[in-house]
């Protein structure tokens, strides 16, 4: 969660003359989105999510995901609609950030998933991979695989400090990815952060999925293994088979995974616990002073890169 | 801000099953209420506030609160409405806290309030005043003079680890106040809490008070002080006498000051100030691990008490 950045009346009242939303009605802070500040933001005509963007998103990557979310809504995908301004751009400036206005979701985020909502939600990535095959900008995926090493020679010196032998469970992954990464599954767009907090729900149906800040090109069934870390797991990091099994049935009603991809699945686990173990890792030694975030624990994925390294097959996450 | 408590669906449909309220549509934790944890909840009938009182606020004192509010909001003050049950209780018990909803209230508040602003804030603080001397409930004021001492003594060790010299500056002024607190002046129910981000404001008008779980009965013009501090300062520290006057002013338009009420502003301002300091200071030596709260500057109100010390009569404050 985080708001990092105060707007003033004035200057949101401003901003808002470039949209035809009529004059603001309400403005406050939510813990949605670790990456940048978000409101919800009532305005004459309705509800509204206002996002501005802190440095950690490249603004240069801020149109990919403007164009992303405008492109799966219109392909029927439940997702945030970016709100352009009378001029037809959606990306603007205020509090000297970049924002952007994007459509109010309705649906609460489940804290406890189910093997229910778990096969809900594979039926909905696998919709959101279709439609995503459209899309035609590219974005590299900045925490795939080719990122990992950097992060890793960031946080190595500072590693056993967090938890003895750490570094070296690093360093031998990283070889271990580099040997076996299968480079050749079908690629498209993935969303790269699909944890519970992203995905709301009404009545056990998916309501939306939110958050596209680590949206880009990168192998479909990544995505796969990240939510069957992010969403299998339980808080005593014991792994629920039948959560996964759902997880796998609703994502291949809609797209079937190909035999290779099938396969896969205990690397690819591997390489998505890696990625968050990294990435928490980084956060959890360079806080941000001031910032209103907890870091999440990186423990949590070590334990998680444990269970992969011991499954042989897709057998381990449900697939017989 | 906070938000400390997760909800989860299923708890939540079923709290909501004891309201007329219809089934949930969303919930978004909001930085809103330093003591508590809120969140902003839509249901099907309509949009409110959500909040789980965590354990800063004593249980005992929930119904005082809600009462207040409820009267007020009958008296004509614009703040939030609590919702009361199909039972007719306001106050019933969610994720283990005990929990209420309340109306939400359009407006937003100023990050950098204007002289203006402060005269509108004046004019609010004495309507409200003005309608609370028909409440009938009573709670002491547990951070009042009395409870001044106390909080001291709790942080009286580390307090020159914060600022050198704070210890002496603490006990000398808690001896001044002991001596020179006008006990006598009118009474009534104060907010005691009346920071810019506790009032809301649309177009310069204000359209709303939150957050009245510091309200007690102790000196009306004690509310005035603690607003001249929380409102009348530059983020360089420096004092806007402009803003004070305003604030002053408005005021005065409704409840005029008595003279005694007058001569008192000074040792007032430095009693607010002293209150703000020691629970900033205790709040900053005793965090709470996970809490996604930042902690507030104990030394802003170090130089405010040394503005007051300095000031002989109320002229300091706009009054001539």
């Amino acid at each position: 969660m985080a708001v990092y950045t105060n707007v003033s009346l004035d200057e949101l009242e401003e901003f808002l003359k470039d949209y035809d939303l009529g004059e603001p009605v309400s403005l406050k802070g939510i813990a949605e989105g670790v990456e940048n500040s978000n409101y919800v933001l009532v305005t004459e005509k309705g509800q509204y999510i206002l996002t501005l963007y802190e440095k950690r998103v490249a603004r240069e990557d801020l149109p990919y995901f403007i164009e992303l979310m405008d492109f799966l809504a219109d392909s029927g995908i439940r997702c945030p609609r970016p709100i352009h301004g009378k001029d037809g751009e959606a990306l603007r400036t205020l509090a000297k950030r970049s924002a952007a206005i994007i459509s109010f979701l309705d649906g609460i985020c489940v804290t406890k998933p189910t093997a229910r909502h778990c096969e809900e939600l594979g039926e909905t990535l696998a919709r959101f991979h279709d439609a995503g095959s459209g899309f035609k900008s590219h974005r590299a995926n900045a925490l795939g695989p080719k990122g990992w090493e950097p992060l890793y020679r960031q946080c190595e010196h500072d590693a056993d400090a967090v938890l003895r032998g750490l570094q070296k469970l690093l360093s031998d992954e990283l070889a271990f990815l580099a040997d076996n990464w299968p480079a050749d599954l079908p690629q498209g767009v993935i969303h790269a952060d699909l944890f519970p907090d992203n995905v709301f729900f009404i009545k056990d149906k998916v309501s939306g999925l939110i958050d596209f800040y680590f949206a880009c090109n990168d192998t479909l069934s990544y995505d796969l293994a990240i939510c069957l870390n992010a969403w299998c797991f339980e808080t005593d990091k014991s792994f629920n088979a039948t959560k996964a099994r759902g997880l796998l049935q609703g994502y291949q009603r809609v797209r079937p995974l190909s035999e290779r991809e099938v396969d896969a699945l205990p690397v690819l686990c591997r390489g998505a616990a890696l990625r968050f173990l990294l990435t928490r890792l980084y956060d959890q030694l360079n806080q941000v002073e001031g910032a209103m975030v907890t870091t999440k624990n990186p423990i949590d994925y070590v334990d998680r890169l444990r269970f992969h390294q011991r499954a042989k097959t897709a057998e381990s996450y449900g697939i017989v």
